[in-house]
Formats: C-alpha cells, structure tokens, sequence
C-alpha cells in the first residue's frame, strides 16, 4: 500500500501545483470562482440555475460541469444562456486542477465575472482536490438526513459556505435544521450557513449576495 | 499517471482475490450477502432498520457498516437487537474485501442467514470493489432527482436489484418514475426494479420477499 500513498501524494502534489497557477489567472482576471460539492442529487445543477437567472443580467457567469457521464447539467445552464463547459471524468470520483485547466483552454469563456465549478456529485473525493477556487461550497439537502456534517465532517469543516436545499420539503422530513446547523458551526466556526429551496426561492437571494460580496471584495482585494 | 493506474490495478486485483476467498466462506455458510449501495442520505441504513423489523423474528441477520465517521449507522442497528459492525474508512470512499474480512474476524457474528454489507455513502467508488457478495443492490431516492440512472450509469448497470427509496415523497417531486424504470431496464434488462418508501412501508414486503427467495434460491443450490 505505501506504493498507492506514494502515488497519491504525487498526485496531491501535482494539483496542488496547478491549482496554484489557476488561482493566479482567476486572480490576475478578477474571476470569483466557485467549487460546488454535494452528493448526488443535492440540488447543485438547480441552485446554479436559480442563480443564474437572478444575476445573469448584471455579470457575466460561466460553468464548468464534472459529471461521470453525459452532458445533461451542462445543457441545462446552456439552456439560461450561459457558457457551460461539461468535463467527463471516465469514472473519477472528483475533478482536479488539469481538468479545469484544459476545459478553460477549451472553453473560450469572455472574460468572466463569476465561474461556477460544479464538482462531480460526491461528499468525499473532491474534499482533497483544489481547483484553485475562492472557495468550496457543499450543499446538503434536507432529504438527505442531518447526520451528514457528522459522518462526512472534512468537507464541512473545509467549505466556506454550507448551502442547505429543497428547505420546501422540511415538513416532510425529520431533518433537525438546528442540530445540523451546530455542527456546521463547531466544525467550521467561520463559515456561513444558508438555508434555501430553489423551488420556493427562499434563501436564494442570500446566497446570491454572498457571491456579490465575496467578488466585490477580492476586487477589492485586488485594486 | 501511467505508476497510479498500474498501483490501482494492483489495488483492483488484490481486492478481488480477498472476495473470492470471502464468497467461499460464505457459500460454505449458506449466508446470503447483500452490498448496498447508493449516495449519502438515499436510505440505506433505513431500509436496513425496516428490513430487520421484518425479517429478524425468522433470520438471523447481521449488518456490516462502512462510513468515514461514527458509529451512527451500526448504533442504529444495534438498537433493533442485530449484530452490527462498524468499519470507518479512515477517509476511503469505499469498502474493499480485506476490510470486511477484517471486520468478519472481529465481529464473530454467529452463523448468519443474511448479512447486509452496506457501503459508504457514494454512487461511483464502491461500483469496481467486490466484497464477495452474492449481488449489490443500489438505492435511488426520488429526492435526489430521475437523472442519477444517466449519470451513474456503471453501478445501475452492475446492480442486481435497484431499489427506489423514499416513494412517499413522490407527490413533491418532479421524479418521473417510469423514465428511470425504462434507464435501468436499458442498463441492466436482468435486475429487479422496486419502488419503496420505508416510512409508508410500501414495497417492503416485495423487498423482503426477494431477499428469502434468494437466501433460499442460494441454499438449494448448495444442497
């Protein structure tokens, strides 16, 4: 097995450096960018399309999509208008910096205000993979139980902002909000919590102005 | 990547000479074993609870857990009187044979009619590991959306039952259900298709039902 670690830590080691270099491109173009990780089925693709349509008019949004197979999350943000670029990891449980990389080489995005990475669905691989992003997101819907941030705590601990969906089916549910929202905050006392449905529309404009926040401020940061 | 890929071959094979070595012991038992898989939060641990709830006055059943975190899922079983072991990953996404055999040595489970393995919580990494079960079972929640059998192509492919949990939260979902009957069906023609929800207790009886037919199914066979 020490083989394997070996491998991986190179492999670590080889993201991490072209993570570096991305995040000084996105720097250098004042480009906020966005890793977004869930389970499957949490609402990623959903969320970035509430999004979509309420800042579209003001910014210019990209996406780039990781998913096992097909272009399906992709076509849906094409479908608001945007630029979406789908990468398909042939079985990979995570994207890494060279995919991102090599999308935004293929992607031709103008230059962009906000970019989207949408993670391939998984609470556990993309944890440890930087793809030079401003920061991790990782959504939790209220379907998926409140044991979540307990049993999954790296990626909580790591993610700047904790998204909680699909808040519309609470009342169907046994999800304890508040005991889920301790443990957020004892894993990761700095990061935010939001609570949203894209169906209702609640919490979206939060977490819409959190994004306006955090770009105005690394262009800030930058002047 | 040429050294990584040649290391996880050599992970891959290792892996499946464990399960051979497990699936005779097993065979030799007569103990049926189930592999669950499916995100976090489909309900594998639930439709585990419903499952014991019915079966244990007649089987002896034993539970394998596989997470990153806690003893929660074990805990959980534990409390409905059947042997549970926990096995923590240490990170993995995945369960692999010489775990459960390790969990197997430590565990003395008395002779078993069915043990459930139920594995970490993700769709893509626990599909290429063998744990020397008789067949895997994937979980589908109506929640996390009708696109996952596209998506997650290989474990719906591989599994020989897919089970659709949480059916009573049909009504406030968009699920189109007969698309995802009609996906898998192209996927994988021979696996059986269930829809459940564990808090109606729809479909569990038919659950249950495949699992003694199997059980016996596997025991004719050995006589």
């Amino acid at each position: 097995m020490a083989q394997t670690v070996d491998a991986r830590q190179k492999v670590l080691a080889a993201n991490e450096a072209a993570a570096q270099e991305l995040r000084g491109s996105f720097a250098a173009a004042g480009t906020l960018v966005v890793n977004l990780i869930s389970s499957p089925g949490s609402g990623k693709t959903t969320l970035l399309e509430a999004s979509t349509r309420a800042l579209r008019a003001r910014y210019r949004l990209g996406c780039i999509e990781g998913d096992i197979a097909t272009e399906r999350d992709a076509d849906r943000l094409r479908a608001l208008g945007i630029p979406a670029h789908q990468i398909l990891t042939g079985g990979a449980c995570h994207l890494d910096a060279r995919q991102v990389r090599g999308a935004l080489e293929q992607a031709l995005f103008p230059g962009l205000d906000i970019l989207f990475i949408e993670n391939v669905g998984n609470l556990i691989c993309p944890t440890s993979y930087d793809l030079g992003e401003d920061f991790k997101v990782v959504l939790l819907s209220v379907t998926e139980g409140d044991d979540k941030p307990f049993k999954y705590p790296a990626i909580f601990a790591r993610a700047a902002v904790s998204v909680i969906t699909k808040s519309d089916l609470l009342p169907y549910t046994s999800f304890d909000l508040e005991a889920v929202r301790q443990q957020v905050a004892t894993l990761n006392p700095d990061g935010a919590f939001l609570v949203t449905s894209a169906r209702s529309g609640a919490g979206i404009d939060t977490w819409c102005r959190l994004l306006e926040a955090r770009l105005a401020a690394k262009r800030g940061g930058r002047a």
